[in-house]
């Protein structure tokens, strides 16, 4: 699991940010892609990374600004160019359908694939599967806005096989007894104790992705014991006026966040292109005196969300 | 007069030639720009050139496929973020307009400036002033196709005020009637003719620029004694069957209605991402054993379109 950016500005793009797109690489976990919002240029952003757009399965949009989404009819055209058959689900605030679905039909661009849009009104669980779960919540902008925050399920530890087999312990319903920890005695006499044949049980891992906001409990919320929680910085800590009037957030706003919510790691993103070089190196240290792990993001920055977090409280 | 190539390639965005976009820099003759299609990306192009998203004032849609609009809503939102007040005037099949204001709906954008929208039906005159005329007509694609022919108004010989005063002739009436080419007995007795002090008149400029297309007549009519023809160049010389088949032209196609033309010079765009290097280069020589003044254009080919034009005939 991997987070990749791929526009890391506002608004508009500039010379060394594009407008706002990030991949959740799940290709260990599912072998697919989740996208986050894709403003203009994400699939030319795409075309510099690893990332095959066949294989995003699922994108999230957190709001309809334009630099959130103007991206989505050339980078699902693409998909179909590019050999994409399978189905896509794209999660966003009402409209996105009417938006796409327009694109498509002005343009006359027939897709190889479906999509199925799934149009937030209240949030709440908006996926589950056998691995993961996604939850949305209300943000505070000046257009509906979400949040999303994707859980990864705890994992059992795995019946060590390998560990049987060099003991000799031939297969049968007894590696059942095992996998489930109870004790069990072979034909042979020996005694197993099921404990001994599991692996480590692994938590699964949180990641939180908001969209543009002002400081808001519901992004404290989303972001409750994430390992990384990735939120908009668009404004600079003596800025809170200009952030609040333009229902955006301060990065030491986000920093408040992530220390609340008791995160592993904050990412900032959505960064206004006053902010170059040694300017984005001062959000990153204003904001790290509230929450020390924080990393102002660059485009392509490829951030790994390990296990075995360390938190700070 | 310039034509400002934005994008080049075909289809979908490559590494080294962005959808199409190709601006006319009116900068000398009317101080503003006009933009011919907008892929996605158009505005992430013009980034790296000197144009001014303010001073376009029209831009002419060839067509409604994705490679050709999806950069529009990104546009015309930096346009009036970075400033842009003056009406815009907008060219293309119908469509265009739906397309547009649903973008700009779904998004909540706010413009700081008119759209004037003109769908296209029948082609003919589409717009007039005092210098400059273009016209419009269909072409041959899947979806309906425009070309436009922009023709700059004959330019009248001014009057050399400079030599007037030199020779110490002073202003007045008479200044009229040299201006008209009439001859003048001054009050001193002298006497003038129009014809000496009235400088050289100028051609007026022709420059025709295509949407996909197949091979068609209306092609030649729209590019006929034009100073510089743009045509798509889809394909090869030997794919014909391929570019008919797919509604789009082969360099040698492009270079035969140049031809027929009798235009100045041919630039041959929307080059498929399979042409790199030498086999772009292939390309142009095969047009030139057709039509010599041939050039396959890159991403940010600025090319001159002067007066004195010489012909191939």
């Amino acid at each position: 699991m991997q987070i990749e950016f791929l526009g890391t500005g506002a608004g508009a793009p500039g010379k060394f940010r594009n407008v706002s797109s990030l991949a959740l690489r799940l290709l260990d976990e599912r072998n697919s892609v989740w996208l986050f919002d894709a403003g203009e240029g994400t699939q030319h952003q795409i075309l510099r990374t690893t990332l095959k757009p066949r294989k995003i399965d699922k994108i999230f949009v957190t709001h309809l600004h334009g630099d959130h989404i103007f991206g989505l009819p050339g980078l699902l055209s693409s998909r179909s160019f590019q050999g994409g058959d399978d189905k896509l689900t794209i999660y966003g605030p009402k409209g996105i359908r009417n938006f796409v679905l327009t694109s498509m039909r002005v343009s006359e661009t027939k897709l190889s694939y479906y999509i199925d849009f799934v149009e937030l009104t209240d949030g709440g669980k908006v996926f589950e599967d056998s691995k993961f779960t996604v939850y949305a919540a209300h943000l505070d902008h000046k257009i509906e806005s979400f949040g999303y925050r994707v859980e990864e399920h705890d994992h059992d530890g795995e019946l060590l096989v390998e560990k049987l087999q060099a003991d000799q312990v031939p297969s049968g319903p007894v590696y059942g007894k095992l996998k489930k920890g109870e004790t069990v005695t072979l034909p042979d006499g020996r005694v197993l104790h099921g404990q001994e044949y599991i692996g480590h049980a692994q938590k699964g891992r949180i990641v939180t992705i908001l969209g543009d906001t002002r400081k808001t409990l519901n992004s404290e919320k989303l972001a409750k014991n994430a390992d990384v929680l990735v939120h908009e910085s668009t404004f600079s800590k003596d800025e809170a006026t200009l952030a609040r009037n333009y229902y955006h957030s301060t990065n030491v706003q986000a920093a408040e966040i992530a220390k609340k919510a008791h995160v592993g790691r904050l990412l900032l993103n959505h960064i206004s292109a006053r902010y170059t070089g040694k300017m984005a190196h001062e959000l990153e240290r204003e904001a790290q005196t509230v929450f020390a792990n924080t990393k102002v993001v660059k485009d392509f920055d490829l951030i790994d969300v390990p296990f075995d977090k360390e938190r700070e409280s």
